[in-house]
């Protein structure tokens, strides 16, 4: 008799729940053991899925990068005047930040010390950099105010987004809650809240 | 003959050296042990100063909390329109968190394990209520949009303010550059990016 259960787990299936793992514990504070017993399986089952917990870190920050790339290759980011590329990079990125809460959340928390945390700090630059590139376009364009600059706008806009990932808790809204905070995101970084 | 320095600590010089080290190590992950070995002097000699490392943490909230909390007596907070007096608040937030970093980093940082840090987290929560009444009465003045939610625009708000401590670091630019920063949340915000 063992107190572990049988390992019925796909791929998927472990990473969420090695993810909320990383989330809880932090990536350096996890050990397999606490991957283990919280997936209720062995040691050894888990490496019969992956070769380790940095395999685990890679495919958890790859679902979230997949996630935010995919946005930038959407018709509306590709198509029309850049302001408009812009606002719907940013709701789509709010969006998929919501939808892939956990992975995204892992994305947003690495630090760097492995080089599957390294690497991943490097695509998420590269990330920030093609919206401050729109972001860039369509100031040229005449569509954004001038009076900010391009580079703390870009980081005030990504720090507006990433702080969704402090209170938003998925509760069945689904999309339709998801389109409304980033309706709002919208709205605020690109309109403002004043009327006037 | 000793490893340790002479204690020419005074409180304030003391603090500045535990904030450091908390916000490297986080609250619970330091010891007595690494806040003598950061300050270079005995254990005993900081017990000369605090009753321990909970008073230092109740020290350095404190510091930020007073410096958010007198925001909310300046007379721009307290006079005029409540558009104005959230933008004036809005601005010398961003403007006190980035002249006390350390202090407000430690604040934002809190998660309530011990009873200083529910109390930092109920006190934080009483700012943002402050901040959010003030909202709403712009609101209901008809001076902010009534497509974004209060509370929701708030949380978006506090977002992009606290955003500013993950990558603010001083560097000489001192009060001027503090300014440039916090019109540009006051600009987002309000103004929106875009032109028209």
């Amino acid at each position: 008799m063992t107190m572990t259960k049988r390992d019925t787990y796909t791929p998927e299936s472990l990473l969420a729940v090695a993810v909320g793992v990383f989330n809880e514990r932090g990536y350096d504070g996890t050990s397999m053991e606490h991957l283990s017993r919280a997936a209720g399986i062995s040691k050894s089952s888990i490496y019969h899925h992956v070769r380790g917990k940095e395999e685990l870190l890679r495919l958890a920050i790859s679902r979230a990068l997949d996630g935010l790339f995919a946005v930038l290759d959407e018709p509306g980011a590709r198509e029309g005047r850049a302001v408009e590329r812009l606002e719907h990079v940013t709701r789509r990125t709010a969006e998929v930040l919501m939808a892939e809460l956990p992975y995204v959340t892992l994305l947003l928390r690495v630090r760097g010390n492995t080089g599957t945390e390294r690497w991943a700090m490097e695509r998420r630059r590269e990330f920030d950099q093609r919206v401050a590139a729109l972001l860039k376009q369509a100031a040229a364009d005449g569509d954004l105010r001038e009076d900010v600059d391009a580079r703390l706008a870009t980081r005030l806009l990504f720090g507006m987004i990433n702080s969704i990932a402090e209170w938003y808790r998925p509760d069945g809204g689904g999309a339709a809650e998801r389109e409304r905070v980033a309706d709002a995101v919208v709205l605020l970084a690109f309109g403002g809240l004043r009327t006037t």
